[in-house]
């Protein structure tokens, strides 16, 4: 989507094709800088380190990693070095997985002398089908934003709340959350946004707020604990949201707080949507509590960081002194607090035959269960 | 409760009895400063600046502000200017209505020149008043912290969620949601403390961190969006909030994002219990959907304020340039989603029913709907 008015992905190969860019997103939205990657480390630095967020991205980023593992040592044993660094920068992360599962099994067959060009080539193509996935989200999404517009008699905007980032800063272009935003902002439907903020880390209020004001969307920034509110109070149309994982029953992992907004939304007959990409489904899992928790560091909890009124970033502790804290990073939202899932596919219910209907192929998935 | 091992009341007039003194609640958690009310506009000021907050104290706090108007010019006219300017400094706040009311029709029968001599008296006694009812509350809600711990086989700590801070900070002493903990702490009972964070002026991070520290009560601090994680996890049992406004059936006004925590309890099992003294009951009220919910300012969600690792504080801008936000202080929690009501005559359900048994003399309040 479009930075300061030109279209920019969030990881693309640098000129010389032998490394690879990424936006930082950690200095969002108070900067906006690039970052060349050179190793697999570098990219799992900037996926441990969260300079790339994002399921999808950090799918893209570790194949990339991969690859650019293949480029000083294109060994088996470094592939399998490369897969583990990786792997180990975030473990709950399926689309990581899934991307570096999918690059071993490219390179395993190939010379080592031809593994570093074919790597970047699956690389860049997984960049591609993920934009192509996103899009057609968003194609698929933005028909629920349609129909919503014509019950308000296309009256006023429809009002979409959202948690997190699950914009195009979190896929290589459009997002998954955001796409039918995206998708029916582009096609004149009247929308606004409301922005959880997302603590601890603040995605909502420093990445999603500033993609939507970079793309012209109408939006406004909530503290987490205020959409419950606007949804009794009518003033919700519809949650979509994203998530790091969904099970084969469409049970979803997604970031902190989000289950509480499903909540909500089923208490106000409000729609809940999960939009995701099919290589988030984890299909090897049922029961959506048996999803280990990531526990992040207490000080994203503890300090915050922001601009003064002279413009200078300052990192400041907001929690009393000689307290502690806990993060926990995602929570699990079960299937029966979910409307539907909005795939790349299309829009289906969140149940194992609902994602039976559109992935017949992962059929076997179920049957050992 | 104790400051630095001294017992310490939140509100208490000045030793020469002209004036009354007060925590300024805005500097914790970062300093502990007391301000000496002289007018009435101060006291309002303190009210409307959140100096005090919490709705007993903003209660006391406006009963000394009709005092102090009384100390210049002890007329009827005054005191209906006094009235006013109180009233409009937090118009949802229902003790200070109460407070205020309760001090009119004192002062009402008066002559003048006795007003404020009398006026003082009766702040005092409502402040007295206040610490007992809250006292009451705890012993109440101490029992069901007792039931939790005897159930868990004490062999552990009880954990009891709070949101915002109900704490002593919030009434002259003892608190009301948080008074239970502090009676079963004291008592001996091994409690630990969730604290929500509960932006956007993140009360729990920085008032109800502080106080249990202080206190030597065991406490986390979390994101408002780690709650209904943490009780889908069985690592809560027991929720207990305090709320600004209680109607006749038991509808629950109270810091914006207690309503999706009920929503987590309920459906996880966990009992959500609300503290309120008697004078927070709305009688003339049914419905909590019918309540005005004040929207603040927006810098209170774009902004925060902290110190910094030298020790300096700084308010920094955390939300996107160019983006708006919204501010709703309040939600509504059904009384659906309350399991108990603990007052200080004891603990009911949260019904008509319920308050009718405990409040027997506002029968009448009924009648008319």
């Amino acid at each position: 989507m479009k930075v300061n008015g030109t279209p920019t992905r969030t990881i693309w190969p640098s000129a010389d094709g032998q490394s690879v860019e990424i936006i930082d997103q950690t200095k969002l939205p108070f900067a906006f800088e690039t970052v060349e990657l050179d190793t697999v480390n570098e990219a799992a630095h900037a996926i441990f380190d969260m300079l790339v967020r994002g399921a999808p991205l950090i799918g893209a980023t570790a194949a990339y990693g991969m690859a650019l593992a293949m480029k000083t040592d294109p060994s088996d044993a470094n592939m399998a070095r490369a897969y583990k660094t990786l792997f180990e920068a975030r473990p709950t992360a399926v689309n990581l997985r899934w991307a570096i599962d999918e690059m071993k099994s490219t390179l395993d067959p190939i010379a080592p002398e031809d593994r570093f060009a074919r790597a970047m080539q699956r690389a860049a193509e997984i960049c591609d089908e993920d934009v192509a996935i996103c899009s057609a989200i968003g194609d698929h999404g933005k028909e629920l934003i349609q129909v919503a517009y014509e019950k308000a008699g296309k009256s006023r905007a429809v009002n979409v709340l959202t948690h997190c980032n699950a914009g195009w800063l979190a896929t290589v272009d459009w997002g998954t959350a955001i796409a039918p935003i995206y998708k029916a902002h582009d096609a004149g439907i009247p929308v606004h946004v409301w922005v959880d903020e997302t603590r601890p880390r603040n995605q909502g209020a420093s990445l999603t707020a500033w993609e939507l004001y970079q793309h012209g969307v109408a939006h406004t920034v909530i503290a987490d604990n205020a959409g419950g509110h606007l949804m009794q109070r009518g003033k919700v149309d519809m949650c979509i949201v994203g998530t790091d994982r969904t099970t084969s029953i469409g049970d979803v992992c997604n970031k902190i707080g989000t289950y509480l907004k499903a909540l909500a939304a089923k208490d106000n007959n409000v729609p809940f949507y999960v939009a995701l990409p099919g290589p988030t489904i984890d299909w090897t899992l049922k029961q959506g509590r048996d999803i280990p928790i990531e526990e992040r560091d207490a000080t994203e909890v503890t300090e915050m960081t922001g601009k003064d009124h002279a413009g200078k970033l300052h990192t400041v502790r907001v929690v009393s002194e000689g307290s502690r804290a806990a993060n926990p990073a995602f929570d699990v939202t079960p299937n029966y607090l979910v409307s539907k899932l909005i795939t790349e596919r299309g829009v289906c219910e969140p149940s194992e035959e609902g994602l039976r209907s559109l992935y017949p192929e992962q059929a076997g998935a179920w049957d050992d269960k």
